[in-house]
């Protein structure tokens, strides 16, 4: 299995974190966007978009990092990560797609801006407003965390494997999570979890 | 079945398109956001964010729209809307998410601001910003709808289900569909399936 990824990006690291938790080992090929190897013929021709990651388990190739966190859990995890009950299943994908949502435009858009991280997605919002944003997201996650310990019920699921990276680096764009004692709980937790991997570390920022 | 909803609403309709191509009967409530019924307790108990639609089915609630799909295709529909195959549900799901992130600050956008719709999420974009990211969406589904009749495979599935509301709808939001003629077709195949209904007639502006 090889996975395409560049270190600090969250979205990576949330596969790198996944393939951890499930033990499986895999190479990586990290993508230099300072050569313009995500725009790369060879790169475009994994993922027309030119966004990482990609995963390439044998013929099959995985864009997208909560459809790699699926076909992860669908294909190597059994239902303990992807349960298939109906309501449970639900409100996974809900998860997923609140974390692309509110959670890229707001939490990880932030992160980007602050760190002047290049290659993020059109955008003509400022920092503040991100942050805004993504304080919703934490709103979200802090009322059902005061409810349950995980995001779907009694066990972690690939709910919280895609929701914790850009939460928990919420600080690196400037967001404070102290109002949020479910959701620091809650990554306590995850940072417990046998196979958790270290978030990236924290970037120079590049020049402006 | 009780489905809380807003006649012009693409994510409500994207719901009553599917519940009648599954064939099932369900009663109606229309949540009156003039006298701000989606703000009141007994709505907000329901949905703590007050957005519709709203799913409830005996007991369970289900709240936002892909994550309705998800539920209903997973309780009455089978596998034919959603595969359980790692591969082809990873895939879904990815759709699911383009159609509440490029689909949703995009096409649906664009609509909303359009059509001076209340009560759409904060943002401080233009319309022609919207419009540029909504084509990016319908890029996506270009693209892919020039290698196979679906989003996901030779059958319709819920990632089609969910993109086609607010692509349909996109020159509402002064979006032209001629680039995308692959779009085009898709769209009159989804409006040729049995059970297909209406998409909402377009509404008067709200004043401004």
């Amino acid at each position: 299995m090889l996975l395409y990824d560049i270190e600090r990006s969250g979205n990576c690291y949330k596969v790198r974190l996944f393939l951890s938790l499930l033990g499986i080992d895999y190479d990586r090929h990290p993508v230099n966007m300072r050569t313009g190897e995500d725009q790369s013929a060879a790169f475009l021709s994994l993922n027309p978009r030119g966004l990482v990651p990609v995963l390439v388990d044998g013929e099959q190739v995985i864009i997208d990092s909560n459809a790699v966190l699926v076909y992860l859990a669908r294909r190597y995890g059994g239902e303990a990560w992807l349960p298939l009950e109906p309501v449970a299943m639900s409100d996974i994908v809900r998860w997923l797609i609140l974390e692309q949502s509110e959670g890229r435009y707001g939490l990880a858009r932030a992160r980007a801006m602050a760190l002047r991280n290049p290659g993020f997605l059109p955008s003509t919002g400022t920092l503040e407003e991100s942050r805004t944003f993504g304080r919703m997201a934490l709103e979200e996650l802090q009322r059902q965390l005061e409810c349950t310990p995980w995001l779907v019920g009694v066990r972690p699921t690939i709910a919280d494997v895609a929701c914790y990276p850009y939460a928990a680096m919420g600080p690196q764009g400037g967001i404070d999570l102290d109002p949020y004692p479910a959701v620091g709980a809650w990554i306590a937790r995850m940072e417990a979890l046998p196979g958790y991997v270290d978030l990236p570390a924290i970037p120079a920022p590049e020049p402006s």
